[in-house]
């Protein structure tokens, strides 16, 4: 099962109402189950520098299935994962990226938002996956 | 001048329709006036491959304000650009890349399309400029 | 609202003068609102590894439009945004990068600047963004 | 024997006055005798594609001590050099790189000049390259 461009265009649509709701500007990417961008919006203002971030956060909710900043947690210093940010041609592991499921919790695909603070980040996201 | 997000919808918007007119599925990317991505598109089923071409198309026809098959007619073995596609972490020269103009004629951006052949790419392309 | 090839000259010439009123040798970078490099100054004897820096820092600036000191604060390890530098290629995210805003407050580029410790090299980038 | 910043600075100067004197916008990049970045200066409006390409033909230009131009005549299909843009990140190999010497001609660094035709290119760099 894979997420579809209607689907994701849903995602984006609905990240982007929240977005407005809390007072951000983000950048808000969409991959499907092969980790592949399906949808990408920026909106007016937000940062540049958001754009490659939003993007490595959905294709690494993706490539662990898992939202990013349980990652993140992993990845510290001392913890099993450290440093794993260094593969996949660089992942981003604080929170923003979350996985996609379809009606049956299959994984379709993940969303990624970067923007503001990690915790806008995951509610925005949050609020995009759930809308599939 | 830059272009938004709104209107960089719109481009994506109209070349989807015209890339359905001609039975085609297309990968569509829209970049701004420092050719950075915008908004993005892949439609089901459409090339995985393509992704990344129509991101460079869109950034390739914005790094020199032309559109990207009148590149690659300068980038062929024996003319004056032969392998240009080495820089900027790789160009795309053939067509489907073709700036965007605001009503002024100023540039603002880019898009970029790939999916199926260069001319049916172009012709997505030049619809979706063509919005704004 | 982009900064002009005039403007950035002037920023790395103030940079200049205040990198040697304090005895250092910089390496200066000035991107502009796309954050694409504008120009950049070597001076004699600067380190080489700064030279990479130094644009970093100047694009990490504009990225996110902040000081890059913030940035590294957000970074460290147990902090929301720890090994954010994989993303956009390498970011520097310790002090040296700066925003440059022109008279109206609009952010219209950053400098970068690199070659001592970094208390100096913020020193001589606060310096050269205040030239505008 | 390496080029200073003020040698760096003049070449560009002289470079951006003949570029003006024809009319056309230029990316100019100076490079050492490392090959590594001394000065550059993207003229206002000129192509952002050619940013990367004026670093390029500097550096590739210093890389094999002669004009870029040269190169390209041998990394053509069936010549003994074909592809040879695939190394060091990527060669620029069409004319507008030119070494620089000092009097006694011995070579100092090289300049790399992008934005107009090939034949526009060479000349702006002769021009920065004679002032020293």
């Amino acid at each position: 099962m894979n997420i579809t461009l209607e689907q994701a265009e849903k995602v984006i649509s609905v990240a982007k109402e929240k977005s407005k709701a809390i007072d951000t500007k983000m950048n808000i990417a969409v991959v499907d189950a092969g980790a592949n961008l399906v949808a990408f919006s920026r909106m007016d203002g937000a940062w540049l520098g958001s754009l490659d971030i939003s993007i490595k956060k959905a294709k690494t909710a993706r490539y662990f299935d898992m939202n990013t900043g349980i990652i993140g947690e992993l990845s510290q210093p001392g913890q099993p994962l450290f440093n794993i940010e260094h593969s996949n041609n660089g992942l981003i592991t604080f929170p923003g990226g979350v996985p996609i499921k379809n009606a049956n919790g299959e994984i379709i695909g993940a969303i990624g938002v970067s923007g503001s603070t990690v915790e806008n980040d995951h509610t925005v996201a949050e609020a995009g996956a759930s809308a599939i």
